[in-house]
């Protein structure tokens, strides 16, 4: 079996796992358990591995990248969104 | 700036991401918010970029990836652990 298989699937599986996540997130709104020190410091390493692909101008890597870039950023933005909600809240009581 | 420098803090990054999710988890005891189907499809993803590294040789992709799933596998262990328990509680109910 050629190896590259392997990545490819490996690239298919790492980048898609994030959708379940992003809609779970999504859906119940509960960002409590996530943490948003993971979800800065990931974004930023998939970021790199994105700048890191296109410089080697290897297709698969951007693509599957770009993928996980776009699913992390959601999960961050909610995240964020609700501990600045929750701050909001502590300030008002 | 050599490009190699790039893929290194990008491991760096997506593997250590995982280090504040799993302390969190273990401290809080609450996976309410994490997606088994995520970490289920990312934990068999990386064990196969592992795979992957392994047959390229590639030391970097070795050690990443050995991290990763450590710290993939501790908040899929907890997360499992506590739906589990969920549903025992559901029975006795």
């Amino acid at each position: 079996m050629d190896i590259q298989i392997i990545g490819y699937i490996a690239a298919f599986c790492t980048s898609l796992s994030f959708l379940p996540q992003a809609v779970k997130v999504i859906k119940t709104r509960n960002t409590d358990s996530l943490s948003l020190s993971m979800y800065s410091v990931f974004s930023f390493g998939v970021l790199l591995w994105l700048i890191y692909g296109a410089l080697l101008g290897d297709m698969p890597m951007i693509v599957a990248n770009t993928i996980t870039l776009l699913f992390a950023l959601i999960i961050l933005a909610m995240k964020v969104h609700h501990r600045v909600q929750k701050l909001r809240y502590q300030q008002q009581d």
